[in-house]
């Protein structure tokens, strides 16, 4: 047993902050920036294993992560229900979780809160102590969370519109070209369908006017007939025009994401039409759950692991939307193999999950691993190699972060306004609802 | 990896149904039967190693058992997220599964369904595979849920009306005497305190006309006093007379368990008092949430691992409760040490485990173990030994093997109106509301 044990303490955690490269994605707050933060976890235990985990590298996350790595130190990777508390306690003090200000640019991730902000750290080292178990047990993670139900988990293809380059042709190029308009989306589904075999597709909209949009929807139903269908403008409307796409958009959405902001809303919403609604905006916390379930607000749930405070926080939320009948899915950020894997390992574990997972992935060039993860039929398969499966690759790993290191424009914090001045130096975070 | 997952797989199970001793003790169904049926789970994995789980011994859990058992060979100990779907699809055709019948005599449990039923025999099935994952990884079943937050988990005295003997001098006898007023109750409740260190009280309740119970617990409360008491009548009573005793000990209980019968009845309770109404009888199955919870008819859920589905589906609704500001804590049949050490494991994990926990055990004076489980200061220490931390006495275990196959009064099920018939040929289960 004290082997046992002792085998599994945490003797080491490396966090190494990375800029990866971003395409120029279009949302209703900005666009993206040339590069995103994330910071990789590294977690070395007494075994000699070492488990791997990612999550937002913004500053704020950043602040959290030192003191929360080293209080790791000397702890079991088994010990994670004392997580919260030990986070709580070690990063209490931070200026960065307390106070109401926005940890994130622009409210994408639903409310901005000290818990989130901590559970969001909390969560890249909860899958890399999952990560060092696995590897440490020779079991896969999925193993260590009551095992898989699924041997593929099926993933939607993530449309954007979005520009050719960065304004000023920063950053890395990509050959995905401008999709600005219906035909645009439609050959930018087109490519995702064939490259990776997705059957279902998600389109980013609050970018242009709803009928622009609603128009885009429409020629992928033409385009793609009989398959499912979303459109998620991140709160960017109101309940009467959320009401008129979905009633003009019903016959070929699957369900519609966040058409407008605030729980109060959703449930106005939701009242008027039989249009599934989903989030990942007015349910990020076990806080919101209560009063947008008993008012009907929701009826599928994006889970996000990294700010619902792991995977194991996500087969929790899980539960809950099971027992209100309330639906699931996966929410996605710009993100990493690691979280790819981490969101596969957790995805294959839960038994109502009914909607196919987002993910960003495809639109990533660059990675931290040996090996990139592959779709196939849209699909990621679920294997049995220990932990997450994944391998780091150091080289990737020095080179992104030296970019980190040297980036000349500070880029240090996702902000997808700032991003957005640069080709419009009077942007400012639209208001919202916006139409 | 291949032979980490080998040496996990289940290659023997072997089911032991046994009769346990135990007293007369009564409640508004009747009585307790001289002997109560168990189901002794053993389940040995390639590696070699033997994972204990206990569960109901009645007869239509035997009958879900054996099927059950069979399919677990050659699975993993670690696959438990199948579980459910496993039993349904093994268990799908048995008699005892399907129909609407009482699954025990009473409804004690509350509501009797086939998918309860599986849950229950399920349970002992999961407990033993956790046992086994633990002493085969060195670690205690608790570090397999995400380690405990507590060294100590506190129960409460479970204090019940009861004859000093069995009616015809059935069974084995106790030297706790009789107790059948407020003076009765007092003694008991003295004599858990000194030797088990209990500060918490509850009485199993309904026996009695309310008067005489609510004179039961002001007695309780001068002898001890400040000390948190709760009354649990197993919904006996009408909402008016519910309120009336809430009313009339308000001052000096805890929480108010399962006072009526029913969520519309209860939730009626609760609109009434503002004493917290605790179940184990109207919230039993997640698909009994939704309605409770959105109706406020309950301030605390006691779990039961045996008919949740096992210490995982404990932990979820841990979960649903945290989220919706539910309370939680334990709920108790007779039972012995394995499923005592199971209900510590996991209540070891559960951060918002707000009260003092049920337990039978005191009452056992028989158990299948080495050594018995220890209460001191009404705490139960939660060790790092492997698995559950138990040691099966063989001896003892073919001893009440053979009390089961050699009883004469072809005691198979518990029925308490049965053994109440014993001492009142005209004794029929009471219709609820009673008083």
């Amino acid at each position: 047993m004290t082997d046992a044990k002792n085998r599994l303490t945490i003797t080491e955690v490396r966090l190494t902050p990375i800029l990866v490269a971003d395409p120029p994605l279009l949302n209703t707050q900005g666009v993206h920036q040339p590069y995103t933060p994330r910071l990789i976890i590294e977690l070395i235990t007494e075994g000699g294993v070492t488990g791997l985990g990612e999550t937002y590298g913004d500053t704020k996350y950043l602040e959290l992560a030192q003191p929360l790595a080293s209080a790791l130190i000397g702890r079991s990777v088994t010990d994670l229900n004392t997580l919260p508390a030990l986070a709580a306690e070690v990063c209490g003090d931070s200026p960065a979780a307390t106070g109401a200000e926005a940890v994130d640019a622009g409210g994408l991730r639903g409310v901005q809160t000290a818990d989130k902000l901590r559970l969001s750290v909390l969560s890249g080292f909860e899958v890399a102590c999952l990560d060092a178990w696995g590897r440490s047990a020779g079991l896969p993670v999925h193993a260590l969370l009551g095992g898989k139900v699924r041997d593929r988990v099926e993933f939607s293809a993530y449309l954007f519109y979005r520009w050719e380059e960065h304004p000023g042709g920063r950053g890395e190029r990509d050959d995905w070209g401008a999709a600005l308009d219906p035909a645009g989306v439609v050959a930018q589904a087109r490519r995702f369908a064939d490259t990776y075999g997705f059957t279902s597709f998600k389109l980013k909209g609050g970018v242009f006017a709803p009928a622009q949009e609603v128009a885009a929807i429409r020629a992928l139903a033409a385009a793609f007939p009989g398959q499912p269908l979303r459109i998620d403008p991140n709160g960017a409307w109101s309940v009467r025009t959320s009401l008129e796409v979905a009633s003009e958009l019903g016959d070929v959405l699957e369900y519609l994401e966040d058409p407008t902001s605030g729980t109060a809303r959703m449930a106005e919403v939701a009242a008027g039409t039989p249009l599934p609604l989903a989030t990942n905006m007015c349910v990020t916390t076990f806080d919101e759950i209560a009063g947008a379930f008993t008012r009907g607000a929701v009826q599928v749930v994006l889970s996000d692991h990294h700010y619902w405070g792991g995977l194991r926080a996500t087969r929790e939320l899980a539960a809950v939307c099971r027992t209100f009948g309330v639906g699931l899915s996966m929410h996605s950020n710009t993100h990493l193999g690691i979280s790819l894997a981490a969101m596969t390992q957790v995805a294959a574990t839960v038994p109502h999950l009914d909607h196919a997972c987002d993910s960003h992935y495809p639109w990533q060039t660059e990675d931290v691993l040996t090996e990139r993860l592959t779709f196939r039929d849209g699909r990621l398969d679920v294997g049995d190699t220990p932990g997450l499966g994944v391998t780091l690759d150091r080289d990737r790993l020095a080179v992104l972060h030296r970019r980190w290191l040297d980036d000349d424009g500070g880029l240090r914090d996702r902000d997808d306004a700032a991003a957005m001045r640069r080709a419009d130096p009077g942007w400012v975070t639209p208001a919202l609802p916006r139409w």
